[in-house]
């Protein structure tokens, strides 16, 4: 069967992060993932805290939540997860998604391939640094990425310290032609102290800027906060 | 003489808004504006606060001064002002920059024409809205869209209020085919509270957010805050 474990849709609203930072756009975030990192912000994805949520649905059924939640107010759909690469099942949901106009978004670590990121317009791949508490496999991100050449895609490093950094330095080095991005870790995923995690954020974002500033290798990088995380918090479904 | 009136070099720094925000770049703001916006925040360009200030500079000397700041720290520069559209002297800059490797981005509310403007690589237009207390002369702006046609170029309008998002709506819809950013207004541009400033751009973020989720005429916009505003206030030089 070609069902699709979903954990939430929802939207419309802007996707906070990367390449299509500020993009009005719905969410539909998938079941799984192939990791386990240290800081996860979507842990309920794969630790079994939100199982009895998860709804095995078709596309179909994606795209008629969808419509019913965001009415004519959007034409882009992001699809997040956990690692929604790993789902084969997927690639129909995306089919159907462009015959009927909408645009794509995906984010996924870059671990699993999948032929239908060929047809996802907005590619992020997020190798995930060495606080992860993971190790990146590079011979499956070269693979993907030699895979993914000709499209537009974008890699992303969350950073949480030094070495993390370096890390980020290294993956930007290894993919020089692909547009990176370098985004400040959130380290109070559970927090919901909106102030103090406000204060916070923002201090290390400034931080990773004058890092990234004083650092030659990072003069074409782009450095982001997550934006959803400084409106909302850690609130879930915004 | 092709002098360059500037007021301020500085960097590296990331840029805070539209097209490229996030991109580690060097900013040059020139002197001068053709217009005088309620809100304007870099009214010290033009309002003669400064005046004491502006440096005439050649291109050579701009980038003498670009290379002693920044090092190798940078391989972006930034055009602001004022309106540097109004100076034709600048072709010579974003020729020396191009020379030497830099890629540039400008801003400018789209008054005015410079045929250097073709050489530059990211280029922002901002037509100005009603709470502005500026009139957007829309055949001037057809004219540049028009000449701009094959460039890397967008649109941002600063929206305060309903009738700013109206005027934006209309600007979207005459150029269908140029990506569009909408941006939070900054009504305290003179502030030092720095936590009233951030609470009430997050709140005012989070109205436009809202406003444009609602409006499907704005599924296609990107809508973003001024980050170096959440990070640095109204701090100038950052
Ligand atoms: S790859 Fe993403 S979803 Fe999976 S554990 Fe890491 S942060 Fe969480
Ligand atoms: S166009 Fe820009 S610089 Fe000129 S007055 Fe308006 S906001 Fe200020």
């Amino acid at each position: 069967m070609s069902s699709i474990p979903v954990l939430e849709i929802f939207g419309p609203t802007i996707q906070g992060e990367g390449m299509v930072i500020g993009q009005k756009t719905m969410f539909v975030r998938t079941a799984g993932c192939d990791y386990r990192c240290a800081w996860c912000d979507s842990a309920f994805t794969w630790d079994g805290s939100a199982k009895e949520q998860i709804r095995q649905m078709s596309a179909e059924e994606i795209w008629q939540e969808l419509k019913e939640l965001g009415g004519d107010n959007f034409s882009h759909v992001t699809l997040s997860g956990g690692n929604p690469a790993l789902l084969k099942s997927l690639g129909v949901l995306v089919s159907l998604l462009q015959q009927n106009g909408i645009r794509t978004a995906i984010e996924t670590q870059g671990s699993r391939w999948q032929d239908w990121l060929l047809a996802v317009d907005e590619v992020t791949f997020s190798p995930k640094p060495p606080s992860s508490g993971m190790t990146t496999d590079f011979l499956a991100l070269d693979y993907i990425l030699e895979k993914m050449k000709h499209k537009d895609i974008s890699l992303k490093v969350v950073v949480f310290d030094e070495q993390d950094f370096a890390y980020a330095k290294q993956v930007h080095e290894r993919y020089p032609d692909v547009p990176f991005f370098l985004q400040v870790g959130n380290e109070d995923v559970h927090t919901t102290d909106d102030d103090v995690l406000l204060s916070r954020l923002l201090s290390r974002y400034e931080w990773l800027i004058e890092r990234a500033v004083q650092c030659k290798e990072m003069n074409d990088a782009k450095v982001l906060p997550q934006l959803h995380a400084l409106v909302w918090g850690n609130k879930r479904g915004v």
